[in-house]
């Protein structure tokens, strides 16, 4: 049975998944970017449930972008790019970045394991769900971000559930997460207000549904 | 003192205030734009209390497609076009209809007495705070759209609230609400599930805030 697939990011209330000008010092993205993530930085207590289920799978997929900087090939200043996250990222569990860039698997501390993927989205699909079936839990894949790999994925029809944090604000510029989708009825599974965000849960349904 | 200004929307996931394709046989857009309405159509005891405040206001203001057929002047098929609502429109409050066409005020039953505002939109709002000075209540004023009215009047920087109804839908498709706007900061002041909707109200914050 295949894994179920979630995908978790924070969306402006007009839909944007990031501000523009993602730079190494800025990985969010410039002003005002960064307001998609005060709920997380702020009230992290507040937050905590939801915080453990966007870092709760058993096996992750991202873009180029959410694991390294924007330009430039994996060497960062003469060292290679580890991710944004330290030694130990929080993800415990083998996490599939899309890229052009081959590069050998990259084990770090706490049971993350980044393994880079040159061959489209569908591969690192079908590399995630094994990635689920060998560890023999009952546990899901999160397709972590960046815009654009949820937008592909979306328009591939692979993704189950969206679980987005909303927050307060109009961003007017950056990637729109739903772009070109078309029409996509969904389901709503819950709606849970905390004081600077709404985490939403929807089920994608087909097409005509 | 001003009467604080709501505006009321059905919305998309993606941000679409209606489908596209309005006409006079359907005049909330072709489809997938009706998915919008749903809740309204299918659970309107669940939803009595947001539909009481949608209709709850001193005054409205809405733009001339929510107000009558897309195209055509005001006679339609040889007689007077007067809304979309039959005999007593449910507003009870006098309608500020923005318009290129003259026309004199139209009374309807019940309350309802549109009047046709051909000086913009700046206009449309002194006339509606005139209104609700003149009733002599604590009321409020609504835009009640469409997007382009909305929209025009969170540009000006005259809408205090979002009363926003989120149907769990990706349209696709349609006018978007936001568009334009460059960041606007908001605050949350309420989020109410139903089963087949999400009532959320923003408060509008200055630029900055």
């Amino acid at each position: 049975m295949a894994a179920p697939v979630h995908a978790t990011m924070s969306l402006s209330l007009d839909g944007y998944g990031a501000g523009s000008g993602q730079t190494l010092e800025s990985p969010m993205g410039d002003l005002p970017g960064p307001a998609l993530h005060r709920w997380m930085f702020e009230t992290p207590e507040e937050n905590a449930e939801e915080q453990a289920h966007i870092v709760g799978a058993s096996a992750y997929i991202m873009g180029r972008n959410m694991f390294g900087p924007v330009r430039g090939e994996w060497p960062v200043d003469g060292e290679p790019w580890t991710g944004w996250w330290g030694p130990e990222p929080p993800y415990h569990a083998p996490v599939f970045v899309l890229t052009h860039h081959e590069r050998e698997p990259l084990e770090m501390a706490g049971g993350t394991t980044f393994h880079f993927v040159t061959d489209g989205i569908h591969s690192a699909f079908e590399q995630a769900q094994a990635a689920v079936r060998e560890r023999g839990d009952d546990g899901r894949i999160h397709i972590a971000g960046g815009v654009s790999t949820i937008n592909q994925y979306l328009a591939a029809g692979l993704i189950d559930e969206l679980h987005l944090q909303i927050s307060p604000v109009i961003l007017g510029h950056g990637e729109r997460l739903f772009e070109g989708l078309g029409h996509i009825p969904l389901e709503q599974v819950s709606i849970t207000p905390k004081s600077l965000v709404t985490h939403v849960v929807y089920r994608v349904l087909k097409p005509g549904a």
